[in-house]
């Protein structure tokens, strides 16, 4: 782990100790993260490998609120990262962390290396090095993963051809409602449905296994963050085409598809929303049966949502094949 | 480049027109960078080499001052992490990045980026990811940096072994001394002083080539950035070991080494204050004449400052071999 001097020319007080207490357990068992002890990690990459490097920070009130449980948002920096691995085929093997900590709150830290713990578990990863520093501002996070993939295998954003199936995995807009209700700004439901909503919101469920199943198969692949139609346009628009996406196709989740059977407008809210972190790709026609087949062994949904087009825009239809005006900030309608 | 929407559940917005005019051009030539365009990159990394990974992170307030020069932020956030490189002999190939924004400022990330550009040059490297976020707070910047070393040749920390000469590069002090002249806290001088040590504090000179140069030599090694005594002393924890250093051999600029002779307190101050960025690294007596050959062939100056001992403990003696007592904030005595 680095550290340097701040600018009383001092060395971070303590930073050893929370290292030697909290992280160094997190580094057990990676050869080459040195305990943490050293200035560097070393990382093998195996013969006809390439490691495929993700970085995505999270700030306090930009993308976590203020009251988010300390574990969660440990697993939520894993699994944002793990998840843009997870569009790009790579299987994920370790991770760098920033920790800017406002202040030191052992229970913060304990509570926070214990999230990193699970998922280090469930994922099969290890941290390997990073930065602890002092925050004169709102917590702040950011990790580096690192996963390998086959030389040239990584499932680019630019390789959607026209005529390509549109599909995504889960459901769409479960996180956005979740965000909705923890900011109380949702539409009234069951206590049940809110507790799947914010679920949905505090802990993605990175699609790893079958990002490296669709490696080989699809065309182009990113995960769903900034909001499905925001995000197929990026990818779009790196392929150089565009696509057509049917409204009442995007899958939702049973919690949003009863209250949207009533308020149309929350199937389009669903569009515009973020942090669903489902996998977004595009596959030749052809290859539509295979992918239904790896999804039904993954036990992973999938869906048809539309279809890749030569010209650049992404067009949305409804059910009567009208085109459907998006607004941004679709969940300015809840 | 990954990105995430913020709490209300929006993309961050301009993040896209941000990385275009000012981050993509420096991955432009990087491959497996995809013109930042896509969610990961992709390093090949040749057959009998390791990846060496380092993060090392900064903040306005903490480890840079506010009226810092943007250009000179961007080439000290590069050069901190080259240092970690350097010491460990591994030759820099990549960069990822993290960019937390208070606000958008074109004119900021235009000096900043261009401060990135000479460096990149300067020392062969290329970005090739990261995150840019919004920051209701200080300027935040993390940058994890990617290395090249043959299989197992990484300088740990905790190769030293009694009876190693302790030894450094360059001069020690400087970056202290001007951190004092910016906060307006350090002894009368002239201007050429003044300029001196301030450009030793905004640029430190990363010993890349030296670092690579002493691979094989030396046992141990680890770059000076919390102070030359707090550092020598994790060195030795690391490896089991205790240090002997004399005051006296350790190396001066010339602009410290004169107002050092009349007030001794400076040499000690020395001793305790950051940011030097030079490497630290213990040789078996038998290689001294090798390291001053290479030392010598690559222009870069080294000094003995002590022995490594069968202790834990790092002992200063003064020239009359007193022991002389450290405090911590060693610059309180300017």
């Amino acid at each position: 782990m680095g550290s340097k001097a701040d600018r009383n020319g001092r060395a971070a007080s303590g930073e050893f100790g929370l290292i030697a207490r909290y992280l160094a357990p997190l580094a057990r068992g990676a050869k080459g993260a040195f305990g943490l002890l050293d200035d560097a990690a070393v990382l093998d990459v195996p013969k006809g490998y390439q490691l495929v490097v993700t970085k995505d920070a999270l700030v306090e009130g930009v993308h976590l609120l203020p009251g988010d449980p300390p574990a969660l948002i440990a697993q939520k920096l894993l699994r944002v990262n793990l998840s843009d691995l997870a569009a790009k085929g790579a299987r994920p093997i370790a991770y760098a962390m920033m920790l800017a900590l406002p202040k030191r709150e052992d229970a913060f830290l304990a509570a926070f290396a214990r999230g990193l713990k699970v998922d280090q578990r469930r994922f099969g990863l290890h941290l390997i090095g990073g930065d602890t520093v002092k925050m004169p501002g709102p917590l702040t996070l950011s990790a580096t993963m690192f996963g390998l993939i086959p030389k040239g295998g990584m499932i680019r954003r630019d390789g959607a051809r026209p005529g390509d199936l549109v599909m995504v995995t889960g459901s769409i807009g479960d996180a956005g409602m979740g965000l909705a209700c923890l900011q109380e700004v949702a539409p009234a439901m069951s206590q049940a449905a809110k507790r799947f909503f914010i679920g949905r919101y505090h802990l993605p469920q990175p699609r790893v296994a079958f990002g490296s199943a669709i490696r080989g198969v699809a065309h182009a692949a990113m995960d769903v963050s900034d909001g499905l139609v925001a995000d197929l346009g990026k990818l779009c628009a790196a392929s150089g085409v565009g696509a057509r996406l049917d409204l009442e196709a995007v899958p939702l989740s049973r919690h949003l598809a009863q209250p949207a059977r009533k308020d149309a407008a929350l199937r389009v809210a669903a569009l515009g929303a973020g942090d669903d972190y489902e996998i977004l790709f595009t596959v030749p026609q052809a290859q539509l049966k295979r992918v239904k087949a790896l999804a039904g062994r993954l036990k992973v949904p999938v869906s048809v949502i539309g279809t890749i087009t030569k010209g650049r825009a992404v067009k949305v239809f409804d059910a009567g094949n009208r085109p459907v005006r998006m607004t941004r900030g679709g969940f300015e309608h809840f």
